[in-house]
């Protein structure tokens, strides 16, 4: 593609010749020529001189040099956006995944596989389980028995969704997933010697477009259901226990850690590493800083910061009432 | 069952009707017509008059109004163990799991298998490997040379056990578990230039009756074993280093990290995401609080909190003190 | 082997017995009759007396009595060093791993096999595959489109590398590893009612002789590559987010998470559960203690401790401030 096609596709106004060819992005670091970067913010704009870059895409109402003979500049209202926008035509092909089931899949006689689904090599579908339509499920997936798995989701390769869990439809969930193992439940036994197992009854159910990251565990409900609303993003090594509640569009950053029955709001954001207590309630919309923990509830559209959490106002006073006491 | 039955079950005093058929139990939240729930603490009191529940499992000494027309409550010593009961009374069997060795299953022949195990599909069984009397294998475990699975223990889909490694009687390993892959342990090379590897040498030894969570790995030791003592329960995605020596019942809770040789007594309770430096004695029936940094040896019973922690009472007192500050 | 023969590997000065037959390395503790056990540093010294090892490599400088009838000890410059050689020449055989592919693994007619490259069962070589001579792929491994293995890395059961990413030679990487799994990136949709997930188009590229623990995630670049540089170590359910880039013969504990972007220089440590933020540079040479939560650059050579990190002094002073503060 050249600079001037780039420019139509992302609607960008086109600084410099449109006659560049791009032979697709990356970072303004390890740039070379044919290569289109981009600059979001005005950190940036100094690395720009720097790069061998032959293009890039960048938002407008930054302040940036004339982008010098032989190299473009295309200027877009939202950099992030336009970039996406790229990066999809960019895109190589996803693995191939034919409709059809691989001969080396085992898949039970009562189980309903879509025509057009694929179930890749080595997968083990179980007794009642439902595949809708245009479902991918790469090598290895373990299905255990009664799951239903929505239309045009992807299961990436080795992913486990234990017995009786609903998957929605359009979801992702990356390798090494694991849905639906036991909650970690237990009481002291009444000998005072040990302790039972709460047995865990219940499932778990993620709603449509909902993301999740490779090796992260969702555990089922000891009883009722474990549920992730519909559009929330969740990274990899997270642990979401039973009988927790996520609302919708949420995000939820690598190794985050949330105890059993905590409850939390649509559109809420979590830090990397964060911990959340059990059995609380965090409001629509609140922000949780990485490596937190809440250890009480959050209200709504709160941010909180620390380890315990407070609110990131009373976070930064302690943090300058801290440094100023090793000052004296 | 109806209520009159359950109360019978768990030795219940019934306040209400004794026919009212229950088909499950269900959380305060999501209980419909049917529904058992149950009432732990005077906290979920207030919540039970908005519940549609059928009827609630409850601890005696709560303060409650009478149940109305049509509902009922089961008032008991202790609803958590009740619940316990009900619980493994509603529990949906267990996904089949048949004496024998699937077809797909690859099992060396030098392997002793018990005649009433259950080998799934696409698990490998290595050279020299032991398996237990009524020992279940769900699909894709892979097991290393001579390892040892005791009687009674249930392996979900897709563990690994690498050689050489013990797990005890009436365990239970799921998803994604990695017993025995080797320690993190290096050392400077004497010529400067990186790190020379130290050889993994010794096993993993699991004793009975010691639950481990998905996706979690204890490493092997450098030589002699790694420990975890009997009826130990581990949740998901801990990670337990080298040569750590666990106790007898000890709760471990998600995204705890115990750093090599580190020797934890036992009935210690660790929260989420704690981590334990290498080398490091935890003294029996300590608590640990989640997020906390243990950086030297814990005396038996302390409560430990912070990070850096330290006792629960100088954490308090200095969080009181930094809020204090801030308040001037 | 006797302690004559250990003291001739490893260049020690023995003291005692050279007759005693050494049948392997065990801990100070758990050591009995037989055993070769170790002593580094002083603190262990006291434990020796009491251990029933039959012989210790020590570091020459402690202050030791002499071993008594019927034990001997094994001088040596550096305990940890001989240690080594000691583990090497006890260390059993590694599982078996003949040249040649496996009847039950699946590899696509257009992958590139090394003769002399081991295959295990049941693992997927998928298009245009590159592995090269003598590297070992043990059971389960799931390779995508056109991965390239290099010369002499093992790959242990069950890891999942997906498609175009690149691993070096003689690395290791142990079970349940991911490699390539989509980065955490999403943007606000225009409509404010959702977000757009950003492509992820890049890869990732180990580089020769790097070690990556069970169940870690290292994720691909959005575009151009997740980086990690020859040498380095990383341990267990560690979490490297899209674009990082990480130098040489680092050193990365347990349960760190490292966000997008970020720059690591070489050398650099990194102790357990420390979180990285993303965009920022860390110094080469660098030391981040466990659990430490990095926000901003850091220098090379700097001690960084706490959450938010501050230089170890700096960090030392506050916690000896807020002790004073709560004896008043």
């Amino acid at each position: 593609m050249t600079t001037s096609q780039i420019a139509a596709l992302v609607g960008a106004e086109l600084r410099g010749p449109g006659d560049i060819v791009i032979t697709g992005p990356c970072t303004l670091a390890l740039a070379g020529p044919g290569s289109l970067t981009f600059i979001r913010d005005q950190a940036f704009v100094a690395r720009w001189a720097g790069s061998k870059a032959s293009a890039a895409l960048i938002s407008a109402g930054l302040s940036i040099p004339e982008p010098g003979p032989g190299r473009a500049l295309l200027v877009v209202g939202d950099a992030d956006l336009a970039l996406i926008k790229v990066l999809e035509r960019f895109a190589p092909a996803p693995p191939a995944a034919p409709a059809g089931v691989h001969a080396t899949a085992i898949v039970d006689e009562s189980a309903a596989v879509a025509a057009t689904a694929h179930v890749g090599p080595q997968c083990i579908i179980g007794t009642g389980v439902h595949i809708g339509a245009g479902a991918v499920l790469y090598a290895g997936a373990i299905i255990g028995e009664h799951v239903r798995i929505g239309e045009g989701t992807i299961l990436h390769p080795r992913v486990t969704v234990m017995e009786r869990c609903i998957i929605g439809r359009r979801c992702t969930l990356h390798p090494g997933v694991v849905i639906g193992a036991d909650g970690f439940g237990y009481r002291p036994s009444p000998d005072g010697r040990g302790v039972l197992k709460i047995p865990h009854t219940g499932n778990v159910e993620i709603h449509d477009d909902v993301e999740i990251g490779a090796n992260t565990c969702v555990d089922r409900g000891k009883f009722g259901p474990t549920v992730i609303g519909a559009g929330t993003k969740i990274d990899n090594l997270v642990q979401v226990a039973h009988n927790v509640t996520i609302g919708r569009a949420c995000l939820i950053a690598g190794g985050v850690g949330i105890a059993g029955s905590t409850s939390i709001g649509d559109g809420v954001i979590i830090g990397g590493q964060a911990g959340l207590k059990d059995n609380i309630e965090i409001g629509a919309g609140a922000r949780i800083a990485a490596m937190s923990a809440i250890m009480s509830d959050v209200a709504p559209k709160a941010t909180m910061v620390g380890a315990p959490a407070v609110g990131h106002i009373e976070f930064f006073r302690r943090i300058a009432a801290l440094k100023k006491l090793t000052n004296r």
